[in-house]
């Protein structure tokens, strides 16, 4: 077994309230963290500017992969469509961009062999979700036992990637009272598919009604700044 | 059933010997192709523009998305130690990248779903390779199931991915053969890892070996431009 100290994981930090939470956890569980972001020409490109703020101020290594999706659209979040603000609904939304997550944990498995880290966490949610398949534990699942299948160190054994995923089974509301339970400042997360310029959340999108009703429901005081008063 | 002309494939386009044999594999059995290679820092680049030949000779949409593995390290084939000359090893050699199939076929997956094209090819061999374990056919399965977990096309029921691996179990011997057979000009091709500033083949490198073996066992000429005699 190794060491307290040899705990590393790699945590995919978007900058959003899931990830900050996942961040939080990881920590309060004793990994010394390496937080990856990405950036695919998001549209919410303050997402970006409060990962890497949440990272620094927690003194943690944070690096950004620039990748280019757009190439292949398909997809609202990067600018193809309109962000639609009429509620949630069953299907899956134009929001989705595909093999996000696919693409996102491939790029943590080559970071996590270099590293030599076991444990990749994500923010991934399968209730109050947005409707995501890659957000599901049997994607996870078959991910992870692909991952053990591509990678050297996995071939040879001395890794055994495991993909983490702390919220997958909690409600909004339950992700809120935990991340306050651990003291995370949620001000400075970032939720909002299309804010204003000056950054403030729309308030109508999937993202703010999903950020929006965990904190009614938690009966936790929003500190989000949205444009105007949507409650 | 589909029509014939609806047959439309991904084909990963690295611009080497493989991948153009598998191009010509697929675009004979009657796919409508589209190309996908990746900049990846690779010191190899006359690879990159091998594969934009190939594919505007033959008609073919090509694209390349940039994607930053130097981020991660930890391979020969970024620049980050010495390519190795003293022929093929039983271990994982350095020029192994990490997870690089795994970024590739993520990227192609949400390609995929975009264009709305089941087959994805590529040009793996788990016979004559270097040993890198995201080559073998396991590997290839688990990816397989994972991608159709994870995308919303998959969970729809409107695609049903395939990873196409026609090279799996050729030797390179056998996949000249029928290269040549379906007209490819492998002098067109690049297969080298440390090519000189001429883009000639450096002989030594274990993908050079490779080939040259192949073409010899093949009793076919080898059409490469190596930097000097190395028979």
């Amino acid at each position: 077994m190794r060491n307290a100290q040899d705990k590393k994981a790699i945590v995919l930090l978007s900058g959003g309230l899931d990830s900050a939470t996942v961040l939080a956890i990881a920590m309060a569980d004793g990994y010394q963290c390496h937080c990856l972001s990405f950036d695919y020409g998001q549209r919410h490109r303050f997402e970006l500017e409060a990962a890497a703020r949440i990272a620094r101020e927690a003194g943690i290594l944070h690096h950004t992969i620039a990748i280019d999706l757009r190439a292949s659209g398909g997809s609202a979040l990067t600018g193809d469509t309109e962000v639609p603000k009429t509620g949630i609904q069953d299907m899956i939304p134009v929001t989705y961009v595909p093999a996000r997550n696919t693409i996102f944990l491939a790029h943590a498995l080559g970071w996590s062999e270099v590293l030599e880290i076991n444990d990749i966490f994500i923010g991934v949610n399968a209730i109050d979700y947005s409707g995501y398949p890659d957000c599901r534990p049997e994607f996870i699942s078959a991910f992870e036992t692909m991952a053990n299948l591509a990678t050297k160190a996995g071939v040879e054994g001395t890794l055994r990637i495991r993909i983490r995923t702390p919220l997958i089974s909690m409600s909004k509301k339950e992700i809120i009272q935990k991340g306050i339970s651990l003291g995370v400042d949620y001000s400075k997360t970032h939720s909002c598919y299309d804010p204003l310029p000056d950054g403030r959340a729309c308030g109508h999108c999937d993202s703010c009604r999903l950020r929006k009703k965990g904190f009614t429901d938690a009966g936790i005081n929003d500190p989000t700044r949205y444009a105007h008063n949507t409650q």
